[in-house]
Protein backbone atom coordinates (compact mmCIF):
# COMPACT_ATOMS: atom_id res chain seq x y z
CA UNK A 1 0.00 0.00 0.00
CA UNK A 2 1.17 3.40 -0.73
CA UNK A 3 1.73 5.86 2.16
CA UNK A 4 0.10 8.96 2.47
CA UNK A 5 1.81 11.96 3.16
CA UNK A 6 0.72 11.88 6.59
CA UNK A 7 2.52 8.44 7.16
CA UNK A 8 5.52 9.82 5.23
CA UNK A 9 5.63 12.59 7.63
CA UNK A 10 5.58 10.77 10.80
CA UNK A 11 8.27 9.12 9.31
CA UNK A 12 10.26 12.42 9.10
CA UNK A 13 8.94 13.11 12.56
CA UNK A 14 10.49 10.12 14.37
CA UNK A 15 13.68 10.58 12.42
CA UNK A 16 14.02 13.78 13.42
CA UNK A 17 13.64 13.03 17.00
CA UNK A 18 16.31 10.61 16.27
CA UNK A 19 19.01 13.25 14.89
CA UNK A 20 18.11 15.49 17.83
CA UNK A 21 19.10 12.71 20.24
CA UNK A 22 22.68 11.55 18.16
CA UNK A 23 23.56 15.71 17.91
CA UNK A 24 22.98 15.99 21.42
CA UNK A 25 24.55 12.53 22.36
CA UNK A 26 27.63 13.85 19.68
CA UNK A 27 27.99 17.13 21.43
CA UNK A 28 28.20 15.54 24.78
CA UNK A 29 31.45 13.55 23.33
CA UNK A 30 32.87 16.80 22.03
CA UNK A 31 32.40 18.43 25.12
CA UNK A 32 34.84 15.63 26.64
CA UNK A 33 36.94 15.79 23.90
CA UNK A 34 37.10 19.82 24.59
CA UNK A 35 38.05 19.14 27.93
CA UNK A 36 41.10 16.55 27.28
CA UNK A 37 42.43 19.06 24.60
CA UNK A 38 41.87 21.85 27.33
CA UNK A 39 44.13 19.74 30.07
CA UNK A 40 46.58 19.37 27.16
CA UNK A 41 46.44 22.42 26.23
CA UNK A 42 46.25 21.88 22.22
CA UNK A 43 43.91 23.30 19.52
CA UNK A 44 40.44 22.66 19.77
CA UNK A 45 40.26 22.81 16.23
CA UNK A 46 41.74 19.95 13.71
CA UNK A 47 41.80 20.47 10.33
CA UNK A 48 43.36 16.76 9.74
CA UNK A 49 40.70 15.30 11.74
CA UNK A 50 37.64 17.48 10.17
CA UNK A 51 39.02 16.24 6.65
CA UNK A 52 39.16 12.36 8.52
CA UNK A 53 35.30 13.10 8.77
CA UNK A 54 34.29 14.45 5.42
CA UNK A 55 36.51 11.56 3.56
CA UNK A 56 33.82 9.08 5.79
CA UNK A 57 31.06 10.87 4.64
CA UNK A 58 31.75 10.28 0.92
CA UNK A 59 33.08 6.51 1.49
CA UNK A 60 29.94 5.66 3.22
CA UNK A 61 27.43 8.03 1.57
CA UNK A 62 24.74 5.61 -0.29
CA UNK A 63 23.01 8.84 -1.50
CA UNK A 64 20.08 10.04 -1.96
CA UNK A 65 21.81 13.19 -0.86
CA UNK A 66 24.70 13.97 -2.81
CA UNK A 67 28.19 14.22 -1.58
CA UNK A 68 29.09 17.50 -1.26
CA UNK A 69 25.43 18.07 0.39
CA UNK A 70 26.27 15.71 2.82
CA UNK A 71 29.80 17.25 3.84
CA UNK A 72 28.32 20.77 3.82
CA UNK A 73 25.85 19.88 6.51
CA UNK A 74 28.30 17.66 8.25
CA UNK A 75 30.71 21.32 8.69
CA UNK A 76 27.86 22.91 10.41
CA UNK A 77 27.53 19.96 12.43
CA UNK A 78 31.38 20.17 13.08
CA UNK A 79 31.17 24.27 13.19
CA UNK A 80 28.69 23.95 15.98
CA UNK A 81 30.29 21.22 17.87
CA UNK A 82 33.64 23.55 18.09
CA UNK A 83 30.90 26.72 19.14
CA UNK A 84 30.24 24.10 21.95
CA UNK A 85 33.99 23.57 23.19
CA UNK A 86 34.35 27.43 23.20
CA UNK A 87 31.23 27.71 25.39
CA UNK A 88 32.56 25.08 27.56
CA UNK A 89 36.28 27.01 27.99
CA UNK A 90 34.71 30.16 28.35
CA UNK A 91 32.75 28.54 31.37
CA UNK A 92 35.72 27.64 32.48
CA UNK A 93 37.34 30.94 32.48
CA UNK A 94 34.86 32.53 34.12
CA UNK A 95 35.16 30.38 37.63
CA UNK B 1 38.22 4.35 33.51
CA UNK B 2 38.35 7.69 32.16
CA UNK B 3 38.07 7.42 28.17
CA UNK B 4 40.98 8.31 26.30
CA UNK B 5 40.54 10.65 23.25
CA UNK B 6 40.78 7.39 20.81
CA UNK B 7 37.75 6.05 22.29
CA UNK B 8 36.03 8.91 22.45
CA UNK B 9 36.49 9.41 18.69
CA UNK B 10 35.93 6.50 18.23
CA UNK B 11 32.21 6.93 19.52
CA UNK B 12 32.09 10.40 17.48
CA UNK B 13 32.68 8.22 14.28
CA UNK B 14 30.46 5.67 15.30
CA UNK B 15 27.49 8.62 15.90
CA UNK B 16 28.32 9.84 12.25
CA UNK B 17 27.73 7.17 10.23
CA UNK B 18 24.53 7.07 12.25
CA UNK B 19 23.60 10.31 11.49
CA UNK B 20 24.81 9.61 7.44
CA UNK B 21 22.51 7.09 7.60
CA UNK B 22 19.31 8.96 8.82
CA UNK B 23 20.31 11.60 6.91
CA UNK B 24 19.92 9.60 3.53
CA UNK B 25 16.74 7.73 4.55
CA UNK B 26 15.34 11.09 5.59
CA UNK B 27 16.30 12.42 2.03
CA UNK B 28 14.38 8.93 0.54
CA UNK B 29 11.25 9.79 2.64
CA UNK B 30 11.24 13.78 1.50
CA UNK B 31 11.76 12.37 -2.01
CA UNK B 32 8.03 10.24 -1.90
CA UNK B 33 7.01 13.51 -0.02
CA UNK B 34 8.40 16.01 -3.06
CA UNK B 35 6.34 12.57 -5.73
CA UNK B 36 3.03 13.08 -3.27
CA UNK B 37 3.23 17.30 -4.21
CA UNK B 38 4.15 16.81 -7.59
CA UNK B 39 1.28 14.74 -8.20
CA UNK B 40 -1.04 16.92 -6.46
CA UNK B 41 0.54 19.75 -7.74
CA UNK B 42 1.44 21.49 -4.30
CA UNK B 43 4.24 23.64 -2.98
CA UNK B 44 7.42 21.79 -1.91
CA UNK B 45 8.61 24.56 0.68
CA UNK B 46 5.79 24.11 3.34
CA UNK B 47 6.69 27.12 6.30
CA UNK B 48 3.88 26.15 8.80
CA UNK B 49 5.52 22.40 8.81
CA UNK B 50 9.01 23.51 8.87
CA UNK B 51 8.21 25.84 11.52
CA UNK B 52 6.11 22.89 13.68
CA UNK B 53 9.58 20.55 13.07
CA UNK B 54 11.73 23.47 14.49
CA UNK B 55 9.13 23.99 17.61
CA UNK B 56 9.35 19.91 18.16
CA UNK B 57 13.29 20.81 18.18
CA UNK B 58 12.86 22.99 21.00
CA UNK B 59 10.66 20.88 22.79
CA UNK B 60 12.48 17.70 23.11
CA UNK B 61 15.97 19.58 23.04
CA UNK B 62 17.72 18.11 26.28
CA UNK B 63 21.10 20.27 25.43
CA UNK B 64 24.28 20.40 25.59
CA UNK B 65 23.36 22.21 21.96
CA UNK B 66 21.70 25.38 22.61
CA UNK B 67 18.14 25.49 21.47
CA UNK B 68 19.36 28.18 18.33
CA UNK B 69 21.92 26.19 17.58
CA UNK B 70 19.93 22.70 16.94
CA UNK B 71 17.34 24.63 14.73
CA UNK B 72 20.31 26.17 12.51
CA UNK B 73 21.27 22.90 12.10
CA UNK B 74 17.68 21.73 10.81
CA UNK B 75 17.13 24.56 8.99
CA UNK B 76 19.73 23.63 6.63
CA UNK B 77 18.60 20.08 6.71
CA UNK B 78 15.11 21.38 5.40
CA UNK B 79 17.31 23.33 2.71
CA UNK B 80 18.92 20.24 1.63
CA UNK B 81 16.32 18.35 1.59
CA UNK B 82 14.01 20.97 -0.36
CA UNK B 83 17.21 20.86 -2.72
CA UNK B 84 16.41 16.98 -2.93
CA UNK B 85 13.16 17.73 -4.19
CA UNK B 86 14.14 19.85 -6.99
CA UNK B 87 16.93 17.50 -8.23
CA UNK B 88 14.23 15.06 -8.62
CA UNK B 89 12.07 17.29 -10.06
CA UNK B 90 13.97 18.06 -12.86
CA UNK B 91 14.43 14.51 -13.57
CA UNK B 92 10.85 13.91 -13.85
CA UNK B 93 11.23 17.25 -16.27
CA UNK B 94 13.81 16.18 -18.42
CA UNK B 95 12.39 12.98 -19.08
Amino acid sequence: MTETLEDLRKRIDKIDLELLELLNKRGEIVEEIGKIKEAQGTNHYDPVREQELLEVVKKNNQGPFSTPALQHLFKQIFKASLDLQKVETKKVLLV
